[in-house]
């Protein structure tokens, strides 16, 4: 019986392409894939990553970490500043049952805590330290870093493997379209940072996003990319090239609640079931409404309150009745995903429910 | 201990003053009041609303009506027009096991499918129409609702004892920040449509929002109100003047993981952990930032990404160290307890955590 509405349908076998595809692409650039779980949440699907290629996966909440430790990953990145006495203890506890767990700093404070923790437990950190290369959100500011490594490579307990950083579409500190130079730009400063910084031994470098990391990865000196999106995809890679619309492996189902006039229909969801964080017209995006209905262009899903969706038909349009479904592609999926205490995969005919295990683990 | 962050934390004390205020208003006025659970979507919070004087509950899904059965509510009525065979079942025998359960349609189609399930199951179904009075979400557009009402009336199986309609900040249909004329007008709609409709009996009138809900329980011939974001208040209630700063019940708590340059913080969560569907500068609200802190007002919550909250301190602003707290009151309170598996209720010195039991009950 197919599920009741709101729900997210995700194509199986797009889904398999897409993590194929990404991960033969960084295999020809030589460079390591460590998928972001954060678009998914589910460690089936990371599983899944790693079997056709990638070296681990990459978390931003200890949560999350967790919760993929818990579905069997092994190797495990928090590319995320580790801060807060109750989440260092459960970072070294969880250090100790898996295989590999990096953690980051972007402070010399961070990473003095992690250092202490790390002597205290008597088993050394490895860490990452995060530099921003002109997202400024994160990240120690560039000309800081070399310093900044440094110091914290000399700290006892921690062993500094690895600099990372994440800006995805900013090219010279602005917003841009251009994936190819944002993802280029970004390898670049990595790889000189790493050059500058032999001294320390071999430091591997991680950057990259769904739209820029295989432009990341094509620099020498990149060691790893860390996308997330790209196991899905959603209209904001389709709006910046990165993926073609028969990529995106994932939607939400809904039914027609009420046709209250012509032109305009109404979904049996809003914001409480779909990201509204890239809202129509925002730049650099500039899409139409808040998803895309792969079945009828003409469908614009213009404005969401909480659990209504109000599309507008534009002429052209297919005609709807109560009772009827329909299928919207997300402007951003993984903000889309986390509202979901689970998700369906369907493979020919068949619908498996599946549990996004690390939703509402953000601490 | 206090819990990990991103949590949110409510105070009691605040939250049952505006429990006890919005009760007492409206009994003074006559009118009952019947809250909108998709604040809380908590059960006990629900008792807490009935136990001061709520005549039972709203919910706008048929999962948050089943979880308010599981909790004890026994007086629920769904705002929203029940839509598919699959819930028309699951609703049936809702009826069964809860005292009064009241279901929604706007259109005859919708009315009809209930009428036929209610044949069969053998148990008459109450049924509240809905009529748009401005918002265009969805709702019988109002000069149809007379003629729809009498043919509704008339189907076998059905009980039609309501009329209902939401519009809140809405007037002569375009968004306003005139509370007054706003509920005002909208109870004045209900009433004329009620008393067009003298003939079909006495159909109870329902209405009204948080900022609107005692403007229209003021208009003679307006049986009951639903307003919702009143149990915990948020940035936009105090904007809209609803409430004051001090009535805001609830805030999340974050960690400051990073201090990259001066004059900017980023806390340990984003879009994920906060509601970001009432954007910086969207009117009519115009609030700087995505929340509120209420110990500084010189940070400004500027920029969301999906696990990192940047801000801004203006001049004036507190110092903020690594690892320091810092509560935000968010713009949105509805869709940010949305994110929440569990939020922690605090009085005087002791937090109890509650599960969000609702929760990620979409459909």
């Amino acid at each position: 019986m197919e599920p009741s509405t709101p729900y997210v349908l995700i194509d199986e076998t797009i889904m398999d392409r897409n993590i194929r595809r990404m991960a033969q692409a960084a295999s020809r650039l030589g460079c390591r894939l460590r998928p972001h779980v954060k678009t998914h949440k589910i460690p089936e699907i990371a599983l899944r990553q790693i079997a056709a290629g990638a070296c681990g996966v990459t978390v931003a909440k200890l949560g999350e970490a967790e919760a993929m430790a818990e579905g069997g990953i092994r190797d495990i990145f928090m590319a995320y500043p580790l801060v807060g006495a109750d989440k260092i203890a459960r970072a070294v506890a969880l250090s100790r049952s898996v295989g590999r767990l990096i953690l980051a700093a972007d402070s010399l404070e961070g990473a003095r805590a992690l250092s202490v923790a790390a002597q205290e437990s008597g088993a050394p950190l490895e860490i990452r330290l995060e530099v921003d290369t002109g997202l400024r959100r994160t990240g120690v500011p560039y000309g800081e870093a070399a310093a900044l490594a440094r110091t914290v490579a000399a700290l006892p307990g921690l062993k500094l493997t690895g600099l990372y950083t994440f800006r995805s579409m900013i090219l010279d500190g602005k917003p841009t379209l251009d994936r190819e130079a944002a993802g280029r730009q970004e390898g670049q400063l990595l790889a000189a940072l790493k050059r500058e910084l032999e001294g320390l031994g071999q430091l591997e470098t991680s950057g990259g996003s769904t739209p820029t990391g295989l432009f990341t990865a094509a620099v020498s000196g990149v060691d790893e990319i860390r996308p997330g999106t790209y196991v899905f995809n959603d209209r904001m890679q389709e709006a910046n090239g990165s993926c073609a619309a028969q990529d995106c492996a994932l939607r939400v189902v809904y039914t027609v609640v009420s046709v209250p006039e012509p032109g305009r229909i109404v979904l049996d969801g809003g914001s409480k079931s779909i990201s509204s964080d890239v809202a129509p017209g925002a730049p650099p995006y500039h899409l139409g409404g808040y998803g895309g209905c792969p079945e009828d262009s003409r469908l614009v899903l213009e404005r969401l309150t909480e659990e209504h969706g109000m599309a507008s038909l534009l002429p052209g349009s297919r005609s709807y009745r109560v009772g009827d479904r329909v299928s919207i592609v997300p402007n951003h999926v993984c903000t889309t995903v986390n509202l979901y205490d689970t998700v369906y995969i369907q493979r020919a005919d068949t619908l498996r429910e599946v549990k996004v295990a690390a939703r509402g683990r953000l601490a």
